[in-house]
Formats: structure tokens, C-alpha cells, sequence
């Protein structure tokens, strides 16, 4: 054991003139109890700070005589979080938790409190799905993209079975692997097919930021495409009653244009929080005039979801109001909670019990 | 366009009540003579540096007059880098950029200068493989781990073919998907099929750390639990002449201690740097007897990298003498540079020219 301790610092003392690499750390510590203990190490720093989804507000972190800045929390709801530290002012990622936000504007990191019972996207042991990366060529923006596809236990693709599929959006400035990175679909899809409440099911997680292009082209580069590409890849009904549509916040704004402008080819729209302040959703929706019986027979499900503490609540319940008022048929799905991941996992599980069940 | 800049203030303003974001900003910049403007946004900081692998010493970066901390360098050689801003003393991957160097320890982000000719690793306009995340039980180590899996263009599990695994594993803080995030496995094995210089073959990306468990479990996970997951769930060829074995730093070493134990399973064996300061390597090879002979046949290919630069070098040029003094053929390449992972493409782009050619 002192050898394997002698090895260790060795290592460490020759690893890199690149930059020296301060001491490991342990942090997250998840216990028993559901209290989290983290650490972060600054023999300079004067002020740090814990941030947390978990948190309302932040906590002031205690340094010990090695330069370590930990603080231990009480007992947290267990769940799947963000969180970051605040060193002096600068926010950043907790350097010992390999497991980070996938987004393009932020750094945070994710402590995981699986709690004693297993949660709807925990790692359970049943069959697993695969989540694969692939590239496409998307003629709409002129560039190859990739975009994330699962596959169910089981799949086969020399087999004849045919599969539905969901098309699922990230928020706005999150990526194409935000969805299985913080909002664990794999896990959740594997654990709701294993238990009978979902159908087998491809779910696509394609990439949605096309800016400094305009909103649009996202509607174009889905439906000319994605689609496209995975219909010729994988084994997929391709009638509407087998295509769905989800997505969060900018991406549940992406979702209601794409969805509803395109009734006869998605028989499933499910809105997550959705951002609607765009162009495209003026375009669409502020003089809409839809026929709404035609819509209301091509669509087996529309529904919106939203917290109460939503900063887009407001804005949400008015969208809900509007389509109510066109004769629009939506279930609305009011909950606890904010603009957040946790809640976005129940908003998914929920549709992937609701839909291709006939 | 004035509708739409209202709209992006109109989000940002009421993002959410989490934490205030900084402005948005875009880095790094890559210009057209390989220069490249690096930003980082902070009206407290009093210092701020850019830290990269392409740099000698860290530049001073300046502010403006709106709090944005800019830098320009001089040309840069094209390639792919890890670099890291250090903000009065702390050290932070740089918040507008989504690439980020996947690793337990530190939190770097990646830049990309493509330069002007396609380089081995570049995204090209031919057949792309997939990469496919996947869970597997280890029975050794009593847990479901992750690892990854390419297969190559036009891989159909349906067809008869079957191809040949290359087992490649990242260094010692890395991740199941550094050889991807940041190794560019996939694309480099793309580019060479494409071009005819490699076969079409599976990659498999285990993840190699076992701690705290001692290190030679993780021979036992590959052995026992990753290489028969692999054969029960791909069409792969199953004897010596078609599996190799790869790996960098401390997975060079996994890799001297895998395959070196295991010489009628890998008849090709590729270290890159390998670090071999560990309990296993010297329990193998402190008092190492080989039949030479034996493994000569059996081996179709053994190489050891590293680069004069490299801190591990003069530990492997010891090891590689240590190997030939037993009688054991080796090809060794030593090649300017150090190490890091600019080396390691070239390090798996020589290897997969190398293996399985007949």
C-alpha cells in the first residue's frame, strides 16, 4: 500500500510542464443520508462559494489549513442537479466531477443523489439501449451535423420489425447531448420499456442552434434532413401515427413550430416549457387561423407542460390560453418546479408513456 | 434583424433566477492565417491568462472597456489543442466553448485549426462510422460500466462480415470517450478507411480506470467481461490475428501488462507513451522471463511511441531496451513532440495503418 502511495506521487510530480495539476480531490461526496459534501482546492482564493439547483440560495464554502474549501449540505431531494462553484467571482465547473452540463455557454457540473429507491432515469439493472453519434449532411445549413440516436434493448436492424420515433430537442443553449448527458433519456426509456409503460421506440436528439442563422432553418433542416437521414438508416414507421415530436424550453418553442406546421407528419407534439419569443413563433402563431377540426383528428396528442416557478410560466399559460382559443385540443400539464432539468425528466417520462400506445 | 436582437435581451434578461449568465461571446476565434482570438468575460478579474498546449508560456490576455479579456496569438499550427484560462490564479475551461476535454481531473476545452490541407483526424466529406455508447456488467468489478464502439461505414450487424476490434485505451485521468472527444479515433478511422490505408475494423473505448480497486483489475475487466460483451453483441472476429490492443500513458501501460500477459489473444500490440510506474507492469515485467521465441510468432506487430519531448521519454526508451534485451520484437517510433494528445492521433493514426492487413 505505501508503494502504490510512492507511485502515485511520483506520477503526479512528473506529469506535465503543461500546468501544474493541483492535489485530487474527492468532490461530489453523495452519503447515506442524502447530504452531499463538496470540495474544491484554492490555497489563494479568498471567497468560494457553492451554487446549486438544489439550492435557493448560495452557500459559503470553509477552507482547512491544506487550501481545501469544502462545505456539506442537508439532506437534498434525490434528484439529478447542476451545480458550480464561485471562486472569488468566477464561476466554474467543479475540476474533480468528470460529469458536466453539456451546453455551449456554461460550465456546471452534475451531482447525481440516487436516493434508496430507483428513480424514473436511474441506472437500473434491466436491458439497455445504445445511444449512438452520427453525422448527417444537412443540405438546409451546408454542413455535416451530428445529432444522437437511441436505440431500444433489443433493436436489430436485420430483423423486420419497424420502430416509432421521437424527435427530441435540447433547450437553447444546450447541444445534441444535453438530453441523454443531463436529462438521462437512455436511462429513462430503458427503465419505462423494462417496465411495460413505453413501447420500443428510436428517440433522435438532433443538434438545434443554428444560429447566426434565423430560427427557420431549424424547421427546414429537421423535416428535409434529419428526418431523411434516419428514415433511410434505421428501421422506422414512417406514418404519422409513428412520429413524435418533443422538445424543452427553446426547443419546446422549436417543437410547437415544427409540430404544428407539419400536423399530417407528427401525430404526437409534446411542448416542454417552451420558449416562444422568436420570429419564427410570431410567423407561425400571431395571426394563426388553423382549421381546427382537421388539426384535432390528425393529432392523437398535443400537450404543454410547465412549473409553476417557470420564469416562462406566464408566457406559457398564455400560449395554452391561445391554442384553447383556436379550438386547438392540448392536456395541458401544470407541475411543481422551474426551468430545469429535474423537471424535464418527469416531462419526458410522461410522454414516453403517452405516446405510440395504439 | 433590429426584432431579432430585441428578442435574444428579451431572453437573456429573464433567463433565470439560478444564477446571472455574463454575456455571451464568442471563443476561441479561429482566423484564416491560423491566428486565433481567445475572449473571456469578467469585470473583476485583475489577471487573466491563456494557457495552451501550442504555447511555450502563457500569454497575458487584456480587457476592454466592456469587462471582455481578448487575445490574439501569433499562427498556429494546425491541429486540435487542449488550453485553459487561468483567472487570477484559477484555472477554468473557457465558458463559450462547447468542446471540452473529457477528464477527471481538470476541465480544458479544445480548440481546432483546421488549416488549410485536411489533416488525419479532420470531419471530411466521406463515410462516417458511428460511435455508439454502450453499458456492459463487469463482473470483476461488480458494476455496470460504460464504454464505447465504433464501427465503421457501412457496418451492417445483418450482413455475414465480421470484423476485427482494436481494443483502445485513454490515459490515466481520461475518460471512455477522451479517444473520441478529444482523440478523434472516429474520424481519424474514417479517413483511413475512406483512403484505403486501414480495413474497416470495430474500435472499442473501455474505460480504464479502476481506482480505488488496484490497477490489475482492470486486465481482469478487459479479459473477462469487456472482450466477451463485445463478441456476444457484434459481428467480430474472434481469434489473436484479428484483436489488437492500444493505449496511451497509464493505458499504454494497461496495454504492455494486457497484451504482453495475453499474447494468444492480441497478435498486435501498440503502446503509446506508456506509463508504467505501477504495481502490475512491475509484478510482469521486474523479473520478466518470456519464451521470445513464442511470442515473436504469435505477435504480428509490437510498437512503442514516444516523443523526445515526452516526460516519460527516457522510462520508455528503458522499457523498450528492457523488451529487446529479452529477445522481443518491437518496432519503436520515436518522434519529436510531447506528451500529449496532438501525438496520440498520430500515434493511432500509424497503428491503424499498421493492423489487420492480412
Amino acid at each position: 500500500m505505501k508503494y502504490y502511495i510512492i507511485i502515485i506521487l511520483l506520477f503526479w510530480g512528473s506529469v506535465t510542464s503543461f500546468a501544474q495539476r493541483p492535489p485530487s480531490i474527492s468532490s461530489p461526496e453523495v452519503h447515506k443520508n442524502n447530504t452531499v459534501t463538496f470540495k474544491y482546492y484554492s490555497n489563494t482564493a479568498q471567497k468560494v462559494l457553492l451554487h446549486g439547483e438544489f439550492l435557493k440560495t448560495p452557500l459559503e464554502m470553509t477552507k482547512d489549513a491544506s487550501g481545501v474549501w469544502s462545505i456539506t449540505t442537508d439532506p437534498v431531494k434525490p434528484d439529478i442537479y447542476p451545480y458550480f462553484f464561485e471562486v472569488d467571482g468566477i464561476q466554474l465547473a467543479d475540476p474533480n466531477n468528470t460529469y458536466i452540463f453539456a451546453n455551449e455557454r456554461f460550465k456546471r457540473s452534475i451531482v447525481d443523489i440516487p436516493g434508496d429507491t430507483p428513480l424514473v432515469h436511474s441506472l437500473q439493472n434491466v436491458p439497455h439501449g445504445k445511444i449512438s453519434y452520427r453525422y448527417y449532411q444537412s443540405e438546409t445549413l451546408g454542413t455535416t451535423r451530428q445529432l444522437l440516436v437511441y436505440t431500444p434493448p433489443g433493436f436489430n436492424p436485420s430483423e423486420a420489425k419497424k420502430y416509432p420515433v421521437l424527435y427530441l430537442i435540447h433547450g437553447g443553449s444546450d447541444t445534441e447531448e444535453t438530453w441523454t448527458k443531463v436529462g438521462r433519456a437512455n436511462l429513462i426509456a430503458d427503465n419505462l420499456i423494462a417496465q411495460g409503460k413505453a413501447v420500443p421506440m428510436i428517440i433522435v436528439m438532433p443538434y438545434g442552434n443554428v444560429r447566426p442563422a434565423p430560427m427557420p432553418d431549424f424547421t427546414k433542416d429537421v423535416m428535409n434532413d434529419v428526418i431523411p437521414f434516419v428514415e433511410s438508416n434505421y428501421p422506422v414507421l414512417t406514418d404519422s401515427e409513428h412520429r413524435a415530436i418533443a422538445g424543452f424550453s427553446v426547443g419546446g418553442g422549436q417543437t410547437l413550430n415544427i409540430g404544428l406546421t407539419n400536423t399530417d407528419k407528427f401525430a404526437y407534439i409534446s411542448s416542454y416549457a417552451p420558449y416562444t419569443a422568436t420570429e419564427e413563433f410570431q410567423k407561425n402563431f400571431s395571426n394563426y387561423s388553423p382549421d381546427a377540426d382537421k388539426i384535432n383528428k390528425q393529432l392523437k396528442l398535443f400537450t404543454i407542460s410547465v412549473g409553476t416557478d417557470d420564469f416562462l410560466y406566464e408566457s406559457v399559460k398564455k400560449n395554452i390560453a391561445m391554442f384553447e382559443e383556436k379550438g386547438i385540443h392540448l392536456k395541458s400539464y401544470i407541475v411543481p418546479g422551474g426551468h430545469d432539468w429535474m423537471n424535464c425528466k418527469l416531462y419526458l417520462a410522461t410522454t414516453l408513456q403517452e405516446i405510440f400506445k395504439d
